[in-house]
């Protein structure tokens, strides 16, 4: 399957990249290297010299330069090569591809598809990620699944009765309760309420409750694979606009595709500060890694199953809405950008009409 | 290659089968779940959840049924769905494929063709592997080749004067010995009798012999790939009834393909009860498992050069007489279940002719 | 892309081939076994018996000939059957490949084309090798990548200056330097003298230096992948042919083709008996690893660039020539023998006009 190219992909947590030095990480097949500036910009160039195709990132940085390691050539954060060793003259083609870089809230994305349609008002709203009033640890994953899979999983919490019935589920309710599903601009929301139910363990040293807690989970989730989340619960006997006694998180998610079969998954779950101090939102990161754990060992067995009969039919049950929902999205997404006869590699090529009507899909 | 579908394969030992609980294994590229009913019946049904692929293996076992352990939809022993989490009704096509299931002597056997042929007439005679007359200790190995190496394996003893010259073989008259072979039901008999060699190494802690011995190998050898052998030797003086100072041995063998490259083999060697104790059964599994690591080597290497090579032809010679005409018998089989115009796969599908031109292909 | 077959190409050196035994390696994909007969010449057969296609190489060495070690059949050092066990007659056709052999200087070749053609002037001068007045450690590595980027490496001593800045290198002079190309017969000689320099690292033990050296590199790359050179050091004020106080060293590097992805790397570098003891070689040799696990690695990162992109395009900068011309003279021989209409597989099949072309073309 084609890949979403007109969108930002988070590529790295924004600590990930060193003040100075080389960071590789490949995102849709393609070797992208990282680095800054001496402003302290991050600069993404396709890592693969344009001379024998060594990965860049096996070189150095010099100054706002990123020399190859193999035959020396020099390019600059433009991607140009300014120097070929033993050469006096550099030629015209001697460059690398670059790649738009947009940073919020600790997060950093590359736009893999037209450089001219790159657009910073298309960032999802990551803010508990960089907030006084939010508090979390930073999480990553590796996946040897398609990302499509770990999507799937992410926009049905029906899972979390199974899957983590000993961590975040603690009840079968929540695959009972019913999902609202909506559409918001790029993508959905997902609002699932689940009333009078026991406190999932996970919530074990973040608030103590003396009885059952009504529980809510609201995401929106975004092309091309990010999850923006408020959950939480509360005491059963307290008002729903009274939260003085509920556990209030913020959660946002992204999943990027490495490669057509792996992938990355960039995660936080974050309490709000006040709540107890930073060892609450340490805990909380801990759980959240038993918990995708165990997400990672369902959908890699699953994914080898589909890898060994890839023709296998999935059957399409209730539950499954916003699944069909947003794959279509992204099928929409896709063909859009191929009729608009665009493919978007990387600098500036391929200006179309597909991205327009991809907007247009995203927000019907 | 297509498999021969019509036929029952050994799955599992008996006893890898747990009182309660689930238990996996593939076979002809098929993931297959098998676990016992209350009543302590084992049920066979595909290891694949009709909704979105997850094995049933990472589920549970509830009563007689099995809960997938992604979104939870829940199966009975016949691979119906009866219940589908947050949803009243459960679509009629909700069901995972189901396999008959056959237990003898120990060996648990699954039909993985169509399921209305599936006789228990035709599962081989294993008798030695539940016998108050016979005892012995149980033996699996996992081969990373293709079954038919192994198969071949099997129906040429020329091999033991070679490959296991200091285990079971010990002497290069048994590749010298003419074999005799005759067709049995879906099958063949290969009888080889070697005069006046030396006791082979693994007969030590069996028999003490002074001297020479007259051995014998008489073995069926049956579709889809299952060896049942009398084997033994006596004191060349002694008349060819007189089994009084003899080492009797029956042996029963079977392998199944797990996937066309690689294969499960279950095997087993007896000693008559009352020839020493138990030990000497353990001392015979310890010899075999040398013996057929020998193999396993010598069959690993061959198939990895003939994986670089795929075309690259054999040689048949006078020894191979076994091998062609069994290899004849499987091809045959294949194109009588194909011009049928059954596959067979798991659940009743496909009633052919094809089945029973494959029993008169066997057993003329 | 297919291999030049009609030359010779290093499987061994001559101590890893046991005086009595088997030893096995694969060149162009194809495995050979190697063994010595009583008079201690080598015999290479292709390492796949024409019986059932299992390796010779798990069998053994009986006098001078090489007995199958799965069903026993017996080959002679010409590849010819000699005994079936179980049958008086051995069929004409039951016959494995053999190639010719020939050592010189401690290497072992095979020829891997039409054998008629295959002539010892046609081997390389490694005299180095084997030579009272020069000294060396053998070495060998094994590449996960094809030849033809291995022999790349060779052909551009730019990379000096930033592969091995630590060992080898010690300045960018060396990528600084014009290289001079000029043919030779079956190949290119490179000459590139780089003038005033530090003395590089791996000097440190050999020789010691006041000031800046000048130092030569002057080498014939051959057919199939040989590198054979003369290169050193000596104080700038020097005069030319004063090499008193000059570091001189002479080097011998092959690659081989194991299968189209993967290579055999041998090489040594030889100081001047005298210069010192046989511990200056050692610790020559551990230079010589460190170097070359650098260049590994940086030709892996490249290779798996290609592998997941083989279509990427290369940029040909000046410092390319020897490659470029190197890659053609490669091209050439393999159109030539096509043309010819020779394939050259092992014992004697082809013989066209192919190799005669070749020569032309290697010579003008």
């Amino acid at each position: 399957m084609p890949y979403v190219r007109n969108c930002w992909y988070m590529i790295a947590w924004d600590h990930e990249v060193p003040r100075e030095g080389l960071f590789a990480r490949t995102v849709l097949s393609e070797g992208i290297l990282l680095y800054r500036t001496r402003d302290g910009r991050i600069v993404a160039l396709r890592d693969r010299c344009c001379h024998r195709l060594a990965p860049l990132s096996k070189g150095r940085q010099e100054g706002d330069c990123v020399r190859c390691g193999y035959h020396g050539l020099l390019f600059d954060a433009n991607g140009r090569c300014v120097e070929v060793p033993g050469s006096d003259s550099v030629p015209e083609n001697a460059r690398v591809a670059t790649y738009p870089v947009a940073v919020r809230n600790k997060w950093v994305f590359v736009w893999m598809g037209d450089a001219s349609r790159a657009d910073t008002a298309l960032l999802p709203d990551n803010f508990s990620c960089d907030s006084p009033e939010w508090d979390y640890v930073p999480g990553y994953l590796h996946y040897e699944t398609p990302q499509q899979l770990i999507c799937d999983n992410l926009l049905d919490f029906s899972h979390l009765s199974y899957v983590h019935e000993k961590t975040l589920g603690g009840s079968t309710a929540i695959a009972q309760a019913r999902a609202l599903i909506e559409p918001v601009p790029g993508g959905i929301r997902v609002t699932r309420r689940v009333k009078n139910v026991p406190p999932p363990p996970y919530y074990r040293g973040l608030k103590s409750f003396a009885g059952n807690v009504d529980r809510w989970f609201v995401y929106d989730f975004l092309l091309p694979g990010t999850l923006l989340m408020h959950s939480g619960g509360r005491p059963v006997e307290d008002a729903e606009d009274d939260l003085s006694r509920a556990v209030r998180l913020h959660s946002c998610q992204t999943v990027t595709p490495e490669t057509e079969t792996t992938s990355h998954y960039f995660f936080q779950q974050s309490r709000r500060v006040g709540d107890g101090d930073h060892s609450i939102a340490e805990g909380l990161y801990r759980s959240l890694v038993v918990a995708f754990e165990e997400d990672r060992a369902m959908i890699t067995a699953q994914a080898r199953e589909i890898a060994r009969d890839p023709e296998a039919p999935m059957l399409a049950l209730a539950m499954d809405a916003a699944v069909v929902r947003f794959r279509r999205l992204v099928q929409s997404a896709i063909d859009a950008e191929q009729e608009g006869g665009e493919r978007g590699s990387g600098s500036g090529s391929g200006v179309g009409r597909g991205s327009a009507r991809l907007g247009a899909t995203l927000t019907h």
